[in-house]
């Protein structure tokens, strides 16, 4: 069984996109911040996203700009194996993915039960909140960023209990994010 | 001029009250975090509220079930001199209470360049919003607790514009609450 994980940076209001979907303010640049992101990116993991995430993602990585931007982050985007759920995708069109389509709990339930490396979500709110309330999600790595955005989407809008976490990690950085690692209580 | 600080407990997807206003999801019990309040609670500092938390809190701090469920900080609540913003509220029941009126960004220029002990405001999540926006606040702790709500209320809003904050600080504790000190960039 492997096991599936977030990884999303959110802000001081809770929101990982702002009000135009844009994800871009959580991108950092200074060199602690540079090398810990390229660590995550440099392991043997799955991507696994809903169709928003998917799309932004692919029109971003595979570029010149991207490669340019962020080499080691960028070659591992591209090479990892990705899964995207969507109902109306009809082909994902970046390398390496495959498409998720059915019944969201039974589909990521076999894809949980197959051999290969553990699954990372990127992004993808719909998805991570449908995924909470099914409890199939294993462990939650956010980086809180040191920013207000004052409207945007969370991660749980569709959580209709309260649900409470046990915090595993914590690691603080220079730029004033802060690492947390939370799995379901 | 005294400071203006915020002490709020905000869930992971940015809530300091759920959807029906409570914030009693944000109480713990464990002796390490009863600690940690009862020290905040027993200073010299004087408390401005929104009027919506102003309504809760003097319906519960001058109880006997708060004096015996958290003596310190019943005590401390009670004791401290507090204010509270309201354009439509007569007169303020809880003692020690002033009612501030009018233009919100001179009355609290004016409360803050009296002589007098540090205002932190606790919930309020309107006032804090607006007083983010006329950069009259100089500190944030926030405690970030384990929680998801599903739905709720965020500190920010009202901020229009994107804003970057400064993490002074941060202390983790073994009941998952994360301690976040953040000051306006």
């Amino acid at each position: 069984m492997r096991k599936l994980h977030v990884y999303d940076t959110i802000s001081l209001d809770g929101y990982f996109t702002d009000a135009t979907n844009d994800m871009s303010w959580a991108h950092r640049r200074d060199p602690e911040w540079n090398q810990y992101v390229a660590g995550n990116a440099s392991g043997d993991g799955a991507l696994l996203f809903g169709r928003v995430t998917y799309d932004q993602m692919a029109a971003f990585w595979p570029t010149p700009q991207a490669a340019q931007m962020m080499p080691e982050v960028a070659a591992g985007m591209n090479r990892m194996p990705k899964y995207v759920v969507s109902r109306t995708m009809q082909k994902a069109s970046w390398q390496n993915t495959t498409l998720v389509k059915g019944d969201l709990a039974t589909e990521i339930g076999k894809l949980k039960a197959q051999d290969g490396p553990d699954l990372t979500i990127l992004g993808s709110g719909n998805l991570i909140s449908q995924l909470t309330e099914l409890r199939l999600i294993d462990s939650y790595q956010l980086v809180l960023s040191p920013t207000i955005l004052g409207k945007g989407r969370t991660l749980f809008q569709t959580v209709g209990e309260r649900r409470t976490m046990t915090l595993t990690k914590s690691k603080t950085f220079s730029n004033g994010n802060v690492v947390l690692w939370y799995e379901p209580a």
